[in-house]
């Protein structure tokens, strides 16, 4: 059974504020759940008996976890969805990694990107091209939003999501950086890269003039047709296809 | 002035039934409906005034539009965004284009793809890497649904969305076809492809095996990190920065 107290906290989450004042966030959906259930750092979970019994080996293998059987319509109150699954997770944030590259590996810059479910599915990008680090300008929208932790896909757990000013990363000049624009060298001229900040602008607006100036390289995708962009999360998804492998 | 009785005509081309009955669908927002205006078939406007005064030059070149002024309440209950902008365009449905592959061009062809969002993202794709027909199974969801034509960006008037069986279209084997699974040929080995079937498969279940096994290639995004899939306009994305250019 959750008390009113403890629904009110869990739905109190949906927002930035009370997650950044708690250090938790919420995920759900039977796919993404035993993912963070894996690697993430769940702390608690609401769930229908039926999700808790076919579940259970795995439920078992995680150190600490309080498990809440509670009723469809209780999960309905708690869901941040218009179609609410068979389970809730809370979790703790894990702690802010430092906003810098890493050495010898590309990292992933992203300036105001706006949309959650953009953010989410680059995360996941970032993931699936072993990215371990990515660096949010401080106006991005919230790595731990509900719309964003759905559309990582579980990949939350295993991204290490920064927030920092990217400026002052660019004038270190410590590893090469590539801008993504509408104007530069075609991403086909580059060789495989394995070390270097990649920088993603915002969705509208794409990367601010003064950040552009300050990256080793402008690149973009030949267009070939009429479209006059790409969204941001395909844009970063075919330059790491090209820059990556 | 518009009547309670367009009021419900338009907001019933949220559904595809109503679509299909009357061959007609609705765009909006301030992007989008500029952009078709140039290139659609946009038959009637209903926006705010200041927006008319606005686009006056644009609206006076396109012949026979019906352009009405209508407050913002009005353009709510028109609109299926919960933000919904300064216009809503009325267009025409055009006439479907036969579902087979444009000889001596590369045509994508798509599998049960459920989001509507995927869908008109993965237009977009196409409009931008000049891919001027997609054929869609007939399980995909509407590409005149609202949400798809927001995604669209207005590729929509660019790009020709033809419906049909894939299967037939892979038995006569006219140009050669490549498969988008998890276990093919990275797509690193391919020379760009000038003409051919690219075949994107379900956002969940991926690429039945059926049409995997009359494909000519399997062909794999290769995987260097954590994440178990990538999202499938991503992953359209990805393949035709790798193929196409």
């Amino acid at each position: 059974m959750l008390s009113k107290a403890q629904i009110k906290y869990i739905q109190s989450l949906q927002h930035k504020k009370y997650r950044q004042k708690s250090g938790q966030y919420i995920a759900e959906g039977d796919k993404i759940v035993p993912e963070l259930l894996r690697g993430g750092r769940v702390r608690e979970l609401y769930a229908a008996a039926d999700w808790i019994a076919e579940q259970e080996a795995l439920l078992a293998k995680v150190p600490g976890l309080k498990v809440v059987d509670v009723a469809l319509p209780v999960l309905k109150q708690l869901s941040a969805l218009t179609t609410p699954g068979k389970v809730v997770a809370l979790l703790d944030i894990p702690p802010a990694p430092p906003a810098v590259p890493l050495t010898g590996a590309v990292t992933l810059a992203l300036e105001g990107i706006q949309d959650p479910g953009n953010l989410g599915t680059i995360i996941r990008i970032a993931d699936w091209f072993g990215i371990a680090r990515v660096i949010c300008s401080p106006d991005c929208v919230d790595a731990y939003n509900p719309k964003t932790i759905q559309a990582t896909m579980g990949s939350i757990a295993r991204v290490q999501v920064a927030e920092g000013e990217l400026a002052p990363l660019l004038q270190q000049g410590a590893v090469p950086s590539y801008a993504a624009t509408l104007h530069g060298r075609s991403i086909v001229e580059f060789a495989p890269v394995k070390a270097g900040l990649l920088l993603i602008g915002n969705e509208s607006r794409g990367l601010s003039q003064p950040l552009q100036d300050l990256c080793t390289y402008r690149i973009t995708i030949p267009r070939l047709g009429g479209a006059e962009s790409l969204n941001a999360a395909v844009a970063t998804g075919i330059i790491c296809g090209r820059l990556l492998i």
